[in-house]
């Protein structure tokens, strides 16, 4: 298996004089093709670690599993980058359904925006969870402390599963989307119930990360980037309660203010 | 047309001791259907704004189309957000191909990978361009005054096209990819030659970038971003000089320095 940063790149820095020749390193990018049932389903560009718990997690993401019951044989081989499903009820793997998108007229305020597959998986959330600001703040700080790789390459995003006073774990990946897949895969694997719990999450709150928080169940999601349109839009129907800018002893609340105290 | 920022967003803001209501403004996340021959081709998630060049520039970075001439007509229902485009020469969309892996084995060093469509479409760049390290700094540099959006929003990527000296235009976006496929179809358009032009960059270099800056044809990548691994690779195999971290009067070079006087 790769390791998750390449060390030791020869690389020429400019220093604001002259160049100079360095040792850097770099987060390493790594494609994984996923099969199920001998057919090609998906390539995830990830980073090369929690590969198990990605995969499930993505499954998950997309419909294909509900839970780690429904998969009869799972293999990895790392060295080529594949995986290998087989699920216990063989599924048309239908191409038509996937990608295709699906706009709701239903919705008032806001333009709905799903694909199919993401009207099937994505719940509203009802939890009655509550949390405070500051706590929501020190969640953030906790996960920043938690993730090394972040600070030394630069090119990671994190992932972390909470509750209101505990990080309980976390992955990076240089995808947003595949941090999210990790901890979703976790939680199937290890049969943890996503009831009240919270993410935070380094990067972007976009319509794609809030439709994955919905499908993960949970209600709260705290960022230290920027929301969407879309991503807010859809955390107001799917009722998750967004916050974004988490940084600096600052944040803003996006949708569903009630759960903060 | 939607506008590309939402102003007046409401937002509930804990600055640190309490919560204050406050306006904010977030960066419009729009999904835009792209048909071909009235088959339905993919969906785009960007920033409502040059969409006639994203989509050109999205056919082109996809192997769908070469040049303008390639397209007999083209639509855009901006209210629905679908782009309708003919071919002149009708092709079969192989969903077979579009997305399936290949990897190659002819390379010694680096693990190649690409998708068919990529294998057909990026070329290794062969200019002799040259450029000093402060002309990067400077290119960097003029591209992020041209871009208000993204210190309003904190949600847009930017991409210019740039001689040594020049910012010729620049977009931007909410998706990296979008940024760069606009550019691409501004090109294609207005038959703009992409022989010796620099590509300036707020993103990471990833696979996926050096593969559409390989599409586009240019020699000089200049990122303010972290690169990665398999984006470092790829840019040794295609001949493209990548250039990331240009910020704060530095700079790496982590390929082909022979361009960088």
């Amino acid at each position: 298996m790769e390791p998750i940063v390449r060390d030791r790149l020869q690389v020429l820095r400019y220093n604001g004089e002259k160049l100079i020749e360095i040792e850097d390193q770099a987060a390493v990018e790594y494609p994984l093709t996923i099969h199920i049932d001998n057919e090609e389903f998906a390539t995830v560009v990830c980073t090369p670690a929690n590969l198990k718990e990605l995969v499930i997690g993505f499954l998950a993401s997309e419909g294909m599993i509900r839970n780690i019951g429904d998969i009869s044989s799972f293999d990895i081989d790392e060295h080529q980058g594949f995986a290998y499903v087989e699920l216990k009820v063989k599924q048309v793997i239908s191409k038509e359904y996937y990608s295709k998108r699906m706009i709701g007229s239903c919705c008032g305020k806001s333009r709905q925006f799903y694909f199919y597959n993401d009207a099937k998986t994505a719940k509203t959330i009802m939890t009655r969870q509550k949390i405070s600001a500051g706590q929501c703040l020190k969640l953030m700080e906790k996960m920043q402390k938690s993730s090394e790789e972040f600070q030394r390459t630069g090119g990671v995003h994190n992932a972390a599963l909470c509750t209101e006073d505990e990080l309980l774990f976390s992955y990076s990946d240089i995808g947003r989307h595949n941090a999210l897949d990790k901890i979703f895969g976790y939680c199937i694997i290890n049969n943890i119930s996503l009831k009240d719990k919270i993410i935070v999450f380094s990067g972007r709150i976009s319509s794609e990360i809030v439709l994955k928080v919905a499908k993960i169940g949970a209600g709260i999601l705290i960022s230290k980037s920027a929301p969407t349109t879309l991503g807010i839009d859809l955390a107001h129907d799917l009722g998750i309660t967004a916050i974004g800018f988490a940084r600096n002893n600052q944040l803003n609340i996006y949708t569903h203010p009630e759960r903060i105290v």
